[in-house]
């Protein structure tokens, strides 16, 4: 149930203003757009003068060192707490649960977000939270320098795919435009971004790759990983959620399946489907859920049963869609 | 030795509006940017009532049919001749060699366009033709429904790998937000163009995996696809193209080399490095050539010996370098 106050930008502005001594919340597993946006409103707030930190659960991954966020190492005591890109309490990971509630403003682009913020500031058709941080710092007048251009790229981009995603609006390519005229550095961050890839990461896709299955006609594809195949590549979890788009993406699949098992033995199953097909329902009957196009389960027992409970609950989904 | 006019779009426009039986041709091996922009200048000199066809000495693959591209038939005779995103006369294919020595109007984007065509209209900061092509539509106030709208996003996306590519300005972003709001059909063209993949593309690239090797502590990454291994696969040349990238994005690689077996017997060699790495330097070497970042060269010999042969000059420029 929401009980956060809905307030527009003119208003966040306004009580940011009055604010001191803030601490600025990040989601756990930190992406670009929780990043970038952090750090673009970050650098505005000090360069007014004002005492801030960035605080996350998780490390920053070092890609995005270059943004030079201000860690949070306890100099102060926050008096003003504001949550970026998270859209619900869950998601900021329990090492920060002593400021989690008490959020006293959330800025987010999540249709979804829960509302437990004292106030928020959502546009749930922003394809990023960097394109209302943008916004902000422009009705602010704050400088827009190449640095903070890069922040908010970085936000807009990662959140898009590069522009690529569903979610992305003239108004996203407006807002890149805008940042490249400011100075971001858009070769670089698109080269470290989209481009380059970890050795495990490539490995990983190898294995997923050997491992592919073609099943019902080549309408679905099913891929696998186990634990010890995993340990081998020595795989981050990023490396791992890389590859579960990637059976989707083939030609004439509509149903898309990776299984990746974990430490204890189970089988995280992620579903990715063609639009017109609902993975939320082949999740559901799996004891999961999730999204009309992305969807997710966890199956306990061998990988030939977990699969052959996966492809059943396929195969009722493609019959009722034909 | 460039013998062509250079001339502005409003100069282009009053070339067209005089022109009758308008001939358009692409380049071959035809990809989106040729394409689109054929097609959105196609459509725009239909709709003024003029003749006017397209022709390219390839197939159009069936991911662009619906440009509604109107190809020659041979209905009429043409007399005015335009190219469109063509650099060379080499690049017609031999197809269209009765058209290609009569060039009226050339429109393109490659500042090193050779100045066959008796007029050239070129902007060589654009990332594609289809930036100009929009150009020339707005100052005609010809409409840009969702069909030209999408022929010319295509254009954009593909030759900036969706906006990915150090060729992307802001200006292409502005572009971009334009076609959106004029109804170009991204979401699905984003996913036809940069996500699906067809089976080849995928057994392809798992070939590379299992074929790759790293040299000199990392920084050179190498693979290999003999003929035998591409036959079985059923790859295209666009699935093979698509492939040389990949050693070169792995993270720690400065330079990465693909090599691919000819029918005859013969490696292809394709040379990818980061900036500041010589590709062009190590090809050269080799009897081939190319540009800084991406060069080529083709070696006879047996797989170990082209290796060889190759490992040796990408050493001499990691020296160098370091």
């Amino acid at each position: 149930m929401s009980t956060a106050e809905n307030i527009d930008v003119t208003e966040a502005l306004s009580r940011l203003y009055k604010a001191e001594d803030i601490l600025l919340l990040c989601h756990k597993n930190p992406d670009g757009d929780t990043l970038g946006s952090a750090a673009a409103l970050y650098h505005a707030l000090t360069r007014l003068g004002k005492t801030a930190a960035v605080l996350c659960a998780d490390p920053v991954p070092p890609r995005y060192d270059y943004m030079k966020l201000g860690l949070f190492d306890r100099s102060f005591e926050p008096s003003y707490v504001v949550a970026i890109d998270v859209a619900g309490i869950q998601l900021f990971g329990d090492a920060v649960r002593e400021f989690s509630d008490r959020v006293d403003l959330c800025i987010d682009h999540h249709p979804s977000n829960g509302g437990y913020a004292d106030a928020l500031l959502l546009d749930g058709t922003a394809a990023a939270t960097a394109e209302l941080v943008y916004d902000m710092l422009c009705e602010m007048g704050a400088e827009i320098d190449p640095l903070v251009a890069s922040c908010l790229y970085t936000g807009v981009s990662t959140d898009t795919g590069c522009f690529k995603f569903a979610n992305t609006t003239a108004r996203t390519h407006i807002v890149a435009a805008k940042l490249i005229e400011a100075g971001a550095d858009v070769a670089h961050l698109n080269s470290v971004l989209f481009e380059n890839k970890s050795r495990s990461r490539l490995a990983v896709e190898k294995l997923a790759l050997e491992n592919l299955e073609y099943h019902f006609d080549g309408r679905c594809a099913l891929t696998h990983l186990t634990k010890e195949e995993i340990a081998a590549t020595g795989a981050q979890p990023d490396d791992l959620e890389g590859v579960t788009g990637m059976p989707r993406a083939i030609e004439g699949v509509s149903v898309g399946i990776t299984m990746r098992q974990q430490p204890a033995g189970s089988y995280k199953i992620s579903v990715r489907t063609e639009l017109g097909t609902d993975a939320a329902a082949i999740a559901a009957h799996l004891g999961g859920g999730g999204h009309k196009q992305a969807a997710g389960c966890e199956l306990l027992g061998s990988l030939e049963n977990a699969k052959a409970a996966v492809l059943a609950e396929v195969e009722k989904v493609l019959c009722r869609g034909s």
